[in-house]
């Protein structure tokens, strides 16, 4: 039985080769690297987006559905820190659906695609008695030898998160309370962050192509599980300063939500962010803003092979990976 | 509203950009083409399987869900001329099924990937509490310039097609009586091309490296609707001998199935075998078979625009293409 996501990830990659002309890396991280042309690799990855699991077709307008489908993979190639290309989209459609519905989720893709010059060259499309689907397949592509790993981090590295946490989940919450359709402009902030997220790609290829990224990874799952995930990795421990963490509009969130907006940052997920390991000699090299992102220094790699949260008090607890995993949920 | 398949494709085709850096074929043949490393071109191709669409958990043993998936898209990738290098697998997998059920589709995956020298390099995973759904990537590759389109068939071109046609179909309704079940060889080879398909890649390759097809597609959702894709995308019509198809094992196949043999040939789907032309002056180069796969000469490229069919008796009667359509069923 596989409890978590890892351990099946873990079986999979078990059973694949690792050796075969042409591939750079496999099963294991954000995406995978194969050889490309033109001195270049590329960055293979393939984002399921499920009517249920990721999205609600009463919450989520069906360009929403569209633009956050793609967004999931372009995010996880701007975490290799590759340049999206090019996109397969696989639609298992509702019979259930209008037609109307999926011209509007492919107008979400189509507009996205266009905002980051990525062409949808193919995929495939069944029509189905339950819930709706869509695997979204994107191409990218990175100098060679470039792309950035989970598996870098070292002892001492600090860490670093572009954006802000928990916006998404905020939003999500405004969407399911409705309280999203008042004028608010924090609200309205956090709708945006959770219907429409922006992947950070140009940050991602800054950080590869500076060689300043030692590990890379987005933040999809939530930040104390993907932190997990970058931590696992490396075979390292992280410290998190707690009152470095980017909560975004801290008296907004208490006026429109009931939930901890610590424990929304933690654990929320979605906010696909890019969360980062630079050298301490490196250190000095990050921007604290990329055109107009924000890029906060949020802690440091520690040696315990545990995730340790140091709180305002200066007391460190143990932060537990506790976002999304669909083999424990 | 889309009524067909090919209206929605063409539909999507119409709102996609043609042009960009390193594109060589975008949505409408049986795979994508962008620009690959050192003198190739990569074949990008998904597919899904569905449970209730394309494989039923009480006919299909696990390993045969598994192998089908892959070789559906392998199918694609042989249908450009190309050779298959990496797959991605993004699996929906239902709650109600056992981990074991997940680790034999994977093990027929594998076993056809070794096959094919395919290594499968990623994917995406989540737990759905409908129907399980999987959704095969494949990059193949092809020598610059040496993809094969469906759209290059000429008046005056002969028509071919490997292997046998109907006999996926045949192994179908035998697994659905459960005739499949006794000694007979027929039987047995029935159930064989329905169960475990092989994709004809080593012909694919032979064709496009030798320059011998004007155009060429997989005979997937039954060789009537193929054959009009193939048609349709070169803006021409197609003369077919009815004599000349190959309908395996006829006296077992009318001990075996109450339906007509050449019903099951035309429109059954998911043979697997390539259909392709060949300008009458390449013509006398096609082999009769090809590694032990027989190649038969089935037909000619005709200008009417119209599929006609040549019955024994030497009269022509229409032939409509009534193989799978997801938008039709």
């Amino acid at each position: 039985m596989f409890r978590t996501e890892s351990e099946f990830v873990g079986w999979l990659r078990s059973r694949t080769p690792r050796g075969a002309r042409g591939l750079r890396f496999g099963i294991g991280d954000d995406a995978a690297i194969i050889e490309g042309p033109r001195g270049r690799d590329l960055v293979l990855k393939a984002d399921m987006s499920i009517e249920g699991v990721h999205f609600r077709r009463e919450l989520h307008p069906p360009r929403s559905v569209g633009h956050r489908a793609l967004a999931r993979s372009l995010s996880d190639v701007a975490a290799m820190g590759g340049t999206p290309r090019f996109a397969l989209i696989s639609l298992a459609v509702s019979k259930r659906v209008a037609h109307a519905w999926i011209k509007q989720v492919y107008a979400g893709i189509f507009a996205l695609a266009a905002r980051f010059d990525v062409v949808v060259v193919g995929g495939d499309t069944a029509v189905v008695p339950g819930a709706t689907l869509m695997d979204v397949i994107v191409i990218g592509e990175v100098g060679r030898g470039r792309a950035v790993f989970r598996s870098g981090a070292q002892f001492g590295d600090q860490i670093y998160v572009s954006g802000a946490l928990g916006l998404s989940a905020l939003g999500l919450r405004l969407l399911r309370s409705r309280t999203g359709r008042t004028a608010d402009a924090a609200a309205a902030r956090a709708l945006r962050a959770h219907l429409h997220p922006q992947p950070r790609c140009a940050l991602g290829v800054y950080l590869a192509n500076r060689r300043l990224a030692s590990a890379l990874i987005d933040v999809s799952d939530g930040f104390s599980t993907d932190l997990d995930h970058l931590c696992q990795a490396s075979g390292v421990g992280a410290t998190i300063w707690q009152d470095r963490l980017p909560l975004p509009q801290l008296p907004a969130h208490r006026r429109l939500c009931s939930e901890d907006p610590l424990r929304l940052a933690l654990h929320g997920g979605e906010d696909y962010e890019l969360l980062f390991t630079v050298p301490p000699r490196r250190a000095g090299s990050v921007p604290t803003s990329f055109r107009g992102l924000p890029v906060h220094h949020i802690g440091e790699i520690n040696r315990s092979h545990h995730l340790v949260l140091i709180g305002s008090d200066g007391k460190p607890v143990r932060l537990r990976p506790e976002g999304y995993d669909h083999f424990r949920q």
